[in-house]
């Protein structure tokens, strides 16, 4: 594989993204607008990876490039074409780790997005992929997650049908979908999220949860805002998962008065979503959602945005 | 509701279903266009509801209205509508109790479409669901199966997202779908198969399903053969109740290697279903299912059948 004799820098933008969305966990997740990470590759005279700045929710997020999820992703993909030439990065950061918004796949899914873009024959998307997930190796360990990556990379809504061999599913969804973000500044790690789950679940709460599945994306596809709202409801994991994130069941219960699809939790949490049909709505929906937070006196993020059916865009390049 | 004052009678074919489809346990199912059952429906001078007559496969089904699947179906509809005429059935069965083709439900279906022939104002089929769903508790009890049902009132495939309250969805799919059948003539009590079942199945499996399910979905909606091949998987449920099945792993292999996109068990088995995209195919794979019960020395009935798109159909009436 070659690379473009005339291209110096790239600068990519690559959104949050909402994982699990009730009812799809390990399986479902879409793109936001933002907040998101912005990755620069630049060619450099030193052959291989070297990271040179990281900046903005910069704690304990590694230099060295095989334990940073963009600078893994992008060595792998280095490696596997062949390329000889020397890149340096820069990472600014819009989202700390561990918000549950996808933090390390939108750094992935942003670098290997500019590399791409020095290549003389571009990848697919499905082809980025693979890449894109060992970095993300990096931070789950053996239990790969593509959902963030594969929502962040392919945009708008996405099923990860395998996992081994990874198989994401683009799907149709409503335009007009918006989503209000609650990011509650506390810390929750990832690897506790999950250890607090149950390893076997009740058959009968599986067969309802697979209802849902199945009227979920039926309801994305068909654009039925009513069936998509029904199917919402995640009676395994939530359940457990809310009971660790302090105002959860208000803020949820405050986003579907306010008019909300659905509710949860993105990701592994603490952040949470409340899926609507406009921005207006979302606002209304975050707006219930932080009052609820503020009366608990805790600290917050608020984000408004609609459903992003882009993935990572080039925001700059210089030649 | 007034019923018709000049019709007489009316005989009303409605088709078996293949239920679970895989992945899909208790919430997907598609009709075939055969086997089926056929009710007649007639005006009689004695009100309520008199079964006269039940041929083929009759044994152990009830001629006591309110203990019958299609008369308490007619019944509960009647009894809904205040509807004081006198009826008498003929119920026609095309196949046994206990096959996994939702025979109940297919006598439960015909009775009540023919009813609704009678209504001035007939009721849609998702007003009929219930009706033909009390028919369905009498044989399963409190844990209530609308797959069958369902399947057959709506026809082409359908998702059951909830049974409390019942929603079906039809879905979309690829006319070219057929399916051969194969119904080893052996007995199995659907409670046997139901009792044999894990009450807890582990996460990861249920999360292997629901990304099949999410997958067998978007496939059917979009006629990717190659995705509904893929997602046609089960982790669950057939691992264990096709062990009760003689022959089941060598016939579901024979249909793949003879090229169906996917088989499984039908409902709680003993019959196998292959899916395949042409009647060619379904041939195809039907004789390799064949050969391999030939070979084991067990009778079994074998069927070909595109999906059913309509349902329900009335095949005369009489004024």
């Amino acid at each position: 594989m070659t690379l473009k004799q005339n291209l110096h820098a790239v600068k990519v933008f690559a959104p949050a993204t909402v994982t699990n969305v009730s009812c799809g966990f390990d399986i479902m997740g879409f793109a936001l607008r933002q907040p998101g990470d912005v990755v620069v590759l630049r060619r450099s005279g030193q052959a291989g990876l070297t990271i040179k700045k990281i900046q903005g929710h910069a704690n304990s997020i590694p230099f060295e490039a095989s334990k940073n999820t963009a600078g893994k992703a992008v060595l792998s993909m280095m490696k596997a074409l062949n390329l000889k030439a020397g890149f340096e990065m820069e990472i600014y950061k819009q989202m700390a780790v561990g918000t549950g918004l996808g933090s390390s796949a939108a750094s992935a899914v942003a670098a290997v997005w500019a590399l791409n873009r020095f290549l003389t024959r571009p990848l697919s998307r499905e082809q980025l992929l693979p890449f894109a997930l060992e970095g993300e190796k990096l931070t789950s360990g053996n239990h790969v997650h593509a959902d963030n990556v594969a929502a962040c990379l392919y945009g708008g809504f996405v099923v990860i049908r395998s996992v081994a061999p990874v198989e994401a599913l683009a799907i149709d969804y409503p335009h007009a979908l918006h989503c209000a973000i609650l990011h509650p500044k506390i810390e929750i790690k990832t690897a506790d999220m999950r250890n607090i789950l149950r390893q076997h679940v009740p058959l009968n709460d599986a067969i309802q949860q697979w209802g849902n599945i199945a009227g979920l994306v039926i309801g994305l596809q068909k654009g039925d805002f009513e069936l998509i709202s029904r199917s919402l409801n995640d009676v395994i994991i939530e359940p457990i998962r809310g009971k660790i994130i302090p105002g959860y069941q208000q803020a949820r219960q405050a986003a579907l008065q306010a008019g909300a699809l659905g509710s949860g939790i993105s990701g592994s949490g603490p952040s949470l979503f409340a899926l609507t049909t406009s921005l207006e709505s979302a606002r209304q929906c975050g707006q219930a959602m932080a009052e609820v937070y503020q009366k608990l006196g805790l600290d917050f993020d608020l984000y408004l945005s609609p459903v992003n059916p882009h993935g990572p865009q080039v925001i700059q390049s210089e030649e």
